[in-house]
This record gives structure tokens, C-alpha cells and sequence, in this order.
């Protein structure tokens, strides 16, 4: 295989990468705006380019993450890996959501994108694309995200730097391949191990809301929310899963919806680390109410992996016996006792 | 003064690091479970001990916030500086709330906690305390919060770690002190400089929702919340402050919210770096629907800044002009153009 090059599957779907200026700010344009930089890389890979959308990330919703995991599922057999061009924005979503609609995948699939547009003498995007195309050529299956000469798993990658070029991090998580001056440099220990045979699980439903707590913030809320017809709520709680209870009962609230038979899932809102409900009596009394623990997952895996669990049709002890064990990665599995 | 013990008012309000454990996990205590870790500082300081409250700082909410404010300006002649230990869950968001309802304060007040108890034998506490009484006893006038041998200005905190001893970082912002081998070491360049005579604005409105969007979220959530009597909504956009406006057209909610009298802040859901509305073609349409750029703030100081302002009774306009400057640090300031 190494004497011939790598068939990679490049689909584009908008973004700054290969954005140009318009009357009204930056505009995504297609994959004409990427071919200067394909170039350089066609000595290497064989690239095949699939213009699937053309959208700025913030306008990248349910609709397109079943689109795009659709165009993978199809297109899977006639390559050896895939590229995902994808704005910045909600990369990290479309990253998760794809990591839980298409378990079992055979052949690596790597989002990419940049935080200036290739048309930028400076663009981080050229960077980016290297190393994106030499995670798709390396024959470890799975979904990736690839930034700032880094690899990380899709359902563990987050946005943190709203400009920076090292903008996405790997949550709780270690990086599954750096490109040093020795070239990408896996870390085995980390692939996803799969025996599965590939699926494709499309099916989602996106009535979830995600609440990041404030304090005082109104139990009411809850009530609402259940009222407007979301059948799950993803809980951003302070610290180690905190919430207020004197005064303003949240837990009161969080016990409505569940009885209600809403999935309420609880999250830390601190970027690192993972939440843990038995350790303060706060905690505890939201175990009580029957909520879901979210553990060490980011807020993008918990949204997605809660909209596709309610897609499946799971039962709500199905949903939570999902989330007490990793999918695709999204979870650390506590150590065997 | 150097050769008088500095005098320095503790202001206790529960948190871990006073906490023990009780029938259903860690519980808040007293300053009696402080004693031990005060002892080795009465050598160096003349330290008055003040009981203010004994909550897990989950449930330190509003109305606690204006509690410790006027605990504050009541006790602030009566020594040279002042630490309130706190729960790390919301010491971020009463960190910044302190830092609007005190303006002109005339000492350093200083907010310290621990992740793990003073009881455990491993507690970060005594370190936290030993930092922030130095930066109490330092003469510089503000509100600060001393954490893993870093000292930050109050309303640039946010807790980043749920479990980690370097829990709180300042974002955006240079950190005011460290703890070195040289002692504290100050960076006098970013000490807040004040002729203003020391005053107690502690009104707040609690009406402000804080809403971290997701791929896909229907706009109606907007229509809803203003039904609610919400008089200010902190929006948590996508990267530089994108929302979708395709087949869900948020911008339109956002409008109507505007309409009806409600201010709207954007702020980035990424931890780091500036939001900024006029790059991309759906931040232009916020900027157009009316909204408030949120800039470089932490949520914790956005949420608490718009709180504050409200209370005041400003008309949009003029919650417009307070949130295009710094009132006590939250903002970087533009370069003088």
C-alpha cells in the first residue's frame, strides 16, 4: 500500500476555510476556494472532492449532521479515508454526532477546518489540511478532529479559543495523534477498537435544551421546558454537579421533569475534569430525582449523544444505561474494581 | 506599617473548605473548622473573624451577594484588608458581582476556598489562605481571588477545573500576582487604579437568563423567556458570536426580544478570546437586530454585569454604553484609535 498513494475522499461543506469576503462580511464559498492547497497534496493522495454543502458552521444543524453522516455511510467503500472541510463554530458537535450516528466505522473520517480563510496569506488552513489528509491516509478507523497540529477524537473535542489557531481541545482526554518533526505520531493506546460492522444510526431527535446554571436562576424553568415539548435537558451545574436548592429548589424542578419522563442530564460547566454527584449533599439530592450522570463527557458529546439516544427510541433506562458507558469514546469508564 | 501586623478580617460564607463530612456527603461549617489553618497566620497578621454565613456555595445566590457586598463597605474601615473564603462553585460569579457593587472600594478584598477540605491532609486551603492574606495585606485596593498561587482580578475568574487545584484561571486577562520563590510578586501595571470615592451599589435584577445555544435551537425560546419577565438574556454563541439563521432564523427571536425592551448580550461560548460581531455575515444581522457585544467578558461577568445594570435602572441605551467600557476590569479595553 505504501508504494501507492491513499484514495481521500475530501467533503466540503462550507466555512472559513474556504470563505472570501462578501458585501456583508465573510461568505462561504466551495471547494474552488480549496483547490490551490489541494494541490501541494495531490503528490501524496489521490483526492476525490464532494461538494456536500456550503454553509457557515453556525447554520450547520440536525438536518446537515444527517446529511453528512449520510455522504460518509455512501461514500465509505470507495476510498481509504475521509476529509471533512467544516466551519470552526459547531465542528465540535458535528464531530460528536457523527462519532454516535455512524458506529462501527471502517476507515478514518477527520473534520477539519481554519480560523482564517485560505484566500489569508497567514491561514492556518494549509496546516490544517496537511495534517487532516495524513490522519485520513493512516488506516485507524474512526471520527477525528484535526487542528493546530493535533488529534483529537471528534466526540472529545471542544472550541475554546474563539480566534487562537489552537483552537479546539481534547477534553479529559488525550490527544490520539500529534505532527511533530518526526510526522504524525499515533498514540495506538488511543484508536477506538471496533469489531462492529458499520452502521448507519441517522435517527435523532433534537428536543433537548442545554441549561447552563446561574445562581438564583427560577425552578420554573424546568416546567416550562417540559411544557414546550423537550424531552431531554442537558444540565451545565456548577463545580462537581452542584445546584441551588434553598430558596429556589432546582432539584424540585429537575424531579418534575423526570417524573414527566424527561432525560435530565448533568453536566460541570468547568471545561476540564469530570462532574461527580455523590460527593456533596447538593449531588445527592439530584441522584434522588433521578437525573443522569454526564461524568467526564463534553457539553457537544452530551447534547449529541442525548438527541441521538432519544432518536433510537430508547426508554429512559435505556438512555441512562447509554450514558454510563463510553459509545465511541465520549466517556472515561471507571476502572474495574 | 511594616513593622504593625497588618489588620485583615476574615469574612466566612461555608464552602469546601470549611466543609466536613456529614450524613449525606460534605457539608459546610463554620470558622471553627478554619481554626487550625489561621493559626500559623496570626503571626503575621492581626486577624478578626466574621461568621457571615455557612452555605454550600451552589445555593450562595442573590441575595447572598448583596449580604457579603454590604458586609463589605460596613467592615472596610475597620481593617486594612479583608479574604472571604467561599465555595469554588460560584466564587467566580460572586468574585465578579463584588466587583460591581463596590466601586471605588478602598482595600483588597480578597475571595480564596479549596477544593478539598482543611480537614483533609492534602487540602489546598492553607496555601489559598496563605495567598490570598498576602494579597489582603498588599495595599491594593479591588476585588481579587487567590487560588493556586495565582492572584486574578475578581471579574475576570472563571472556574475551569471541577476537580483540579489550579481550578480558576483568568481569562483574557494577565493574572494581578503570583506566588513565587521571591514571595508575591505583583504586576503593578494591572492593579485597578481609582480617584472614586468608595460606594455600595448593591441593587441587582435577577431577571437575566443565560442561554448557551446549541445546533438547531428553536427561536421561540426567545418569545418564551420575555413571557417569563426576563429583562436580560446572555446569549453563549457559536466561536466569534455566530448563530444559525437558516430554516431557524435566531436573529428574528433576538429581534422581537429587543423589541420588547429586553438588552441581549452575545458573548462566545468559547473560554478564550474576544467574541466580535462584525466578521461574519450572521453576526452583522445580531449587530442589526439591536444586541449588545459582550466582547472579551466572562459569562460570570456578563451575567452579574447585566444583573447590576438593571438594578440601576438604566434604559437600554444606557446598559449599551456600560457594556462598551470597563468598569472594574471585565473589559479590555479598545486601543485608542
Amino acid at each position: 500500500m505504501n508504494t501507492k498513494r491513499k484514495k481521500i475522499l475530501l467533503i466540503t461543506t462550507g466555512g472559513t476555510i474556504a470563505s472570501a469576503p462578501g458585501s456583508d462580511g465573510l461568505r462561504p464559498r466551495t471547494s474552488e476556494a480549496l483547490s490551490e492547497a489541494l494541490g501541494s497534496l495531490t503528490a501524496h493522495y489521490e483526492i476525490l472532492v464532494r461538494d456536500l454543502m456550503c454553509l457557515d458552521s453556525s447554520n450547520i444543524q440536525p438536518e446537515q449532521w444527517q446529511a453528512i453522516a449520510r455522504c460518509v455511510f455512501a461514500e465509505r467503500t470507495g476510498c481509504d479515508g475521509m476529509v471533512i472541510s467544516h466551519g470552526t463554530d459547531t465542528m465540535a458537535y458535528t464531530a460528536s454526532m457523527l462519532s454516535f450516528m455512524l458506529p462501527g466505522i471502517d476507515l478514518p473520517v477527520v473534520l477539519t477546518g481554519a480560523q482564517l480563510p485560505l484566500l489569508d496569506p497567514l491561514s492556518d488552513g494549509p496546516d490544517n489540511l496537511r495534517a487532516a489528509f495524513a490522519m485520513a491516509a493512516s488506516g485507524c478507523a474512526g471520527v477525528f478532529l484535526a487542528f493546530g497540529r493535533k488529534i483529537m477524537r471528534g466526540c472529545r473535542a471542544v472550541k475554546v479559543r474563539a480566534s487562537g489557531f489552537d483552537a479546539f481541545e481534547s477534553i479529559n482526554s488525550r490527544y490520539v495523534a500529534q505532527v511533530t518533526g518526526s510526522g504524525l505520531v499515533l498514540d495506538r493506546r488511543l484508536l477506538p477498537k471496533s469489531g462492529q460492522t458499520p452502521e448507519l444510526r441517522d435517527r435523532l431527535n433534537q428536543r433537548v435544551f442545554l441549561l447552563k446554571l446561574t445562581p438564583g436562576l427560577e425552578p420554573a424553568i424546568f416546567d416550562v421546558l417540559v411544557d414546550l415539548g423537550y424531552r431531554g435537558i442537558v444540565v451545565e451545574a456548577f463545580g462537581l454537579g452542584g445546584m441551588h436548592f434553598l430558596n429556589r429548589d432546582l432539584s424540585g424542578g429537575i424531579r418534575r421533569a423526570v417524573e414527566r419522563g424527561v432525560s435530565v442530564v448533568i453536566l460541570s460547566q468547568c471545561l476540564y475534569d469530570s462532574s461527580d454527584l455523590h460527593v456533596y449533599q447538593v449531588g445527592r439530592r439530584l441522584l434522588e430525582a433521578g437525573v443522569i450522570q454526564g461524568r467526564d463527557m463534553t457539553t457537544e458529546a452530551a447534547v449529541t449523544k442525548l438527541m441521538w439516544a432519544l432518536g433510537q427510541e430508547c426508554s429512559m433506562e435505556e438512555i441512562r444505561s447509554l450514558f454510563a458507558r463510553s459509545l465511541a469514546g465520549e466517556i472515561t469508564e471507571p476502572d474495574p474494581e
